[in-house]
């Protein structure tokens, strides 16, 4: 999807946010604020919001010389997250369908984002079971799985991952590959957030050779593609992910929440509904 | 009180709430928000947030030719408001202090701000009764209202002006000068919009000569000016003539209800609190 007018005074929230993450000087704020709006007004493109949000990231990155301005969040949110692991263990084991119940687990493990600006509050496990899937391809899925060897499962938040890791252990006998970000962005899963959750035990953690909250094919690694389009089936997580993989050029499972009013509009659905959805332009 | 690194996301929040009002084009809202980024990143004062507002409107005006975008909300908020005008007089003559509770009334009538982004939500008329004023005065604002005979009451918003009726009702045998905003902009009520809710019957209905959403005292006529710094009492609703005001040369009675962490922080209060403040720096 395309940038939307919507997205730049969401941009301006995410930069502030950040901002007072690294700093607390007011003057410093302004000025990288301010650079930020230079850039965003001159900007002409018509490309998927994770993809200009590395305007807004690199300059506070650049400005601040800070590498990872939410370093300490994401490992909190990491072990938050694997403190409530053996309950979500429970949750599915108890469940007739244990695979739903683990779909229903992994995006659900998507409320964590820092990028977004609601409130970050993890429901109670009990919630899952009551936990409506808004838009679900669910039965596809199934189906899909079943001949599927290959699957590629492309990350999105640290602390979310351990959610993941849920999920992915329901895929047994299958050869997983786990996609995280080549470099910090926000609190997106990076190669050191995805081994803290524990995900190398599960599944094969690759790089997507790619810097945005999100992956951006024409900017992916040549391993990464050939996995991508080699991969008997792709699940994507989260709306970043969504954002920049909804028209590529294959089927892909997306499992996410829609976190703002543009991406729920696209999908004919409301903030926080939570879907899993057969998409891509195959 | 000065501009904020945080009120640069804000106003970009405003002038897309604002610029979805006027026109469906997303070519046109683009393109607004990005000039109006591209002023606010060369934009070097020290200003109150209110005058630094007019960037936003301003520029959406010019673009759009529309001279009133919130006429309609305007008109809305008056009729909703006036609904409820015999429940508030009611409410108002039941308390022991009809005195206090206009005064609650009043600062009530302050929700109603489609400038800043809370949900619009009126509170039921009964929780009047339970509500706290989290900063009160109110003692020193009885006892200064006993001597004062001739008072400057500052209006705020469209609608919120039927809520400062009901208080000027219990103000009676004062000479009440009521002051609105000279030019339409947001809600802020206007000389249209004050003889709309009826405040010609109690008051002398005066232009600040400001345009603004707020009362910058280098701007204002000289009547008003004169007024100002004559009437015995002067009365100041709402944040933006709080922001405008809180460091003007006279004592100044605020009503207001914290909007937004900035102005909250500056309080020491929280967001949503209801304050009647003695300000001012006389």
């Amino acid at each position: 999807m395309r940038i939307h007018p919507e997205c730049y005074p969401c941009f301006l929230r995410q930069a502030y946010a950040t901002l007072r993450l690294v700093t607390q000087d007011e003057g410093i704020q302004e000025r990288v604020l301010k650079e930020i709006m230079e850039k965003l007004s001159m900007y002409e493109g018509k490309d998927p919001p994770p993809k200009v949000s590395r305007i807004i990231y690199g300059t506070i990155i650049q400005h601040l010389s800070v590498i990872d301005p939410y370093k300490e969040k994401k490992a909190e949110s990491n072990r938050m997250a694997m403190g409530l692991y053996p309950k979500l263990k429970e949750a599915v084991r108890r469940n007739a369908d244990p695979l739903y119940m683990a779909v229903k687990v992994a995006i659900v493990g998507n409320i964590i984002d820092f990028g977004v600006g609601r409130t970050f509050e993890l429901e109670g496990v009990e919630a899952l079971e009551g936990l409506d899937l808004i838009i679900s391809h669910y039965d596809q899925f199934r189906r899909d799985l079943e001949d599927a060897k290959k699957i590629l499962y492309i990350g999105d938040n640290a602390g979310e991952v351990v959610f993941d890791k849920v999920l992915i252990e329901e895929l047994s006998e299958k050869e997983i590959f786990f996609a995280v970000r080549s470099k910090p962005i926000i609190n997106d899963v990076t190669l050191q957030d995805a081994r803290e959750a524990g995900i190398d035990q599960v599944a094969r953690v690759v790089e997507s050779g790619c810097w945005a909250p999100g992956t951006l094919l024409d900017e992916v690694s040549p391993e990464f593609r050939e996995l991508f389009f080699g991969a008997d089936m792709v699940i994507s997580k989260g709306q970043g992910n969504f954002e920049t993989l909804d028209d590529a050029p294959r089927d892909i499972y997306f499992l996410l929440r829609a976190k703002c009013d543009v991406v729920a509009q696209i999908l004919g659905v409301h903030v926080g509904d939570t879907l899993l959805i057969k998409g891509g332009l195959s």
